[in-house]
């Protein structure tokens, strides 16, 4: 594998050079040429082997078809945004749900969040097994919530994890699904490889009797097969926006670990127009969780884009706030990406849109 | 129980009238006067019976003095805001490790989290059961974290829940205690009361067939009793800060729930001075979660810290981004805190600190 093979300054002139960024006036364009909808998707940043990439294409198109189709039957946002997602767990292409990357003791966990940017309600799973379709799980939470008080007074969760996560789902009638069922071949051999990898490389730290210097250095050479959250933003026919993502989180990663995916402010944001804010926003993001969490990445561009030039504040956002800091570690080598309006109903996708981790529309 | 008794206005108007928000010029003096370090902690925003408020002294006095013995040993603020939540969690008082609040199921799972204003490393547990000390396993994760990568180049977890993340602390060394042991014999009459008001008010919404409007009034009058979130800020020798936060979150929460303690930017922050930032601040919230986590109230806090006028910008932060937004919910009635610095070692502590519900140290 080729992981983090480039340096701080590589990948920083990639950004720039390749200039792949949302651009706010295309957007823009896209909202103000009709009263159609919108919806923008992201099979993860990662690797994608050439092999897969019409697999990833067609995940992204039946994601997109899926969310405007929704948009035109009068569909929310946010109902949008999950029906695009479930399209997006159901590849076994993807690392969420169906075919997600199994952790340690070769089980999966998932986390997945979705929020409304109408309500700013907001709903999250984390590390929870046994479902095919976590974003349904964090958007039925989202809806629960929007309900008002439980019995004497309870406040309704809007953060469940675990087992607790996937019996309130059960008991919402989110239908259960095998384990085993979710794990597919391409997952299975993916583990039995990884596996090999991480023991390997143990067997040489404790030869070398260095364990803490290779512990620190190890991430090149020996990087694991790795695909990242996949996710998507959405605009209805009303002008509201929301986004979601949802994610197997790391390969090998320990049992119990929860990523950005689930996590408040860093996997997804959405946020309407209001008196504070000029722009409806909408982002869904996609890394190594924990350089995602301790940015709040999601949260972070949306605010830059509320400012003036909000192509540049981006850039400055992710240069200053995250790629400075946290450059060596994120894993971005290869993405697919898809939009689509409901005007025309044409799916684009690109393969291959080197760096360009973070999804996000702008709408004046 | 009297939860939620007070109107909008009313709440805001002892917020401004008691006056007793952290004071900058206070804070910098305690630490301009020596080179002594500083300890503040708060036994959870609540309901604090009278008859308790000895209790409720001792231990953060015993806290205080536990974090004030590591300074002086020459301890960093991130081990001595540790040492803190340990004694705030081994009282049965409080509802945080021994003693916490039980869930639906009748079983306890905490949450918990630090953080290092030096390195901004992060350490957080959610849901996790059969540990005395969660605090000490989100200090665990954050230490972990700092040693860098894991074999094969894994990124270690700075956020574990559930049942992995007692088994991740049990394989480093943290020791179990069995969950019948954390339980106290107030816990258990308490679950038993709330259970019967429950049952009472679930019945009641069903005698009178009005399940969604009862679902969003019924929280003034059936209020289940509550304990929230314990903290701690510490500054170290070295001018260093730290804050960690430890809970058993809501009385019949569903299991599975992960409230504002775990969450990042929601239970705690702290962050040393540096180029960007003038002031090293350090913040700990407690109340309730889910709306702690919308307004990310720790993080927002810190932030309004580093304005001119730091006291006012504090209390435009809590108006603006949290009381207009949520002040109907939270439930604060009484709150115990104690503080004390390296220097005289006095602790002093005051049991109802009323709507004092957030703690922080702003030091120049």
């Amino acid at each position: 594998m080729e992981s983090l093979q480039k340096s701080a300054e590589e990948q920083q002139y990639t950004l720039y050079k390749d200039n792949s960024w949302p651009n706010k006036q295309e957007s823009t364009n896209h909202y103000k040429s009709g009263v159609g909808g919108f919806v923008l998707v992201h099979a993860g940043a990662g690797y994608h082997s050439e092999s897969k990439a019409k697999e990833y294409k067609h995940a992204c198109k039946r994601a997109c078809q899926q969310a405007v189709d929704q948009l035109k039957a009068g569909a929310l946002a946010v109902e949008a945004v999950a029906a695009a997602l479930v399209e997006l767990e159901d590849s076994p292409f993807t690392n969420a749900g169906m075919g997600s990357n199994l952790n340690l003791s070769g089980e999966i966990e998932c986390d997945a969040s979705i929020m409304d940017g109408k309500s700013l309600h907001y709903g999250a799973v984390g590390a929870i097994s046994g479902i095919k379709n976590p974003v349904l799980v964090a958007h039925r939470l989202l809806s629960e919530a929007q309900k008002g008080k439980l019995s004497a007074g309870r406040i309704p969760p809007c953060f469940l994890v675990g087992r607790g996560a996937h019996d309130w789902a059960i008991s919402h009638g989110v239908p259960p699904c095998p384990s085993e069922k979710m794990a597919t071949k391409f997952s299975l051999s993916a583990y039995k490889r990884n596996k090999r990898k991480m023991e390997l490389a143990e067997k040489m730290d404790t030869g070398h009797n260095q364990t803490k210097k290779s512990r620190q250095s190890s991430g090149n050479e020996n990087g694991l097969e790795c695909l990242d959250t996949v996710g998507a933003v959405v605009v209805d026919l009303q002008g509201n926006v929301a986004a979601a993502v949802s994610s197997g989180g790391l390969a090998m990663k320990h049992p119990g670990r929860v990523g950005q995916a689930a996590h408040y402010g860093c996997g997804c944001w959405a946020e309407n127009a209001c008196n504070m804010n000029p722009y409806s926003t909408a982002v869904s993001t996609s890394g190594c969780g924990e350089h995602l969490i301790r940015t709040m990445l999601a949260r972070e561009c949306s605010a830059s884009m509320q400012s003036e030039d909000a192509h540049q504040a981006l850039l400055e956002a992710m240069q200053n706030k995250f790629i400075m800091e946290f450059l060596w570690s994120h894993t971005t080598e290869s993405m697919c990406v898809g939009y689509m309006s409901a005007q025309d109903s044409k799916a684009k996708a690109s393969p291959c849109a080197n760096e360009f981790f973070t999804l996000s529309t702008t709408l004046a």
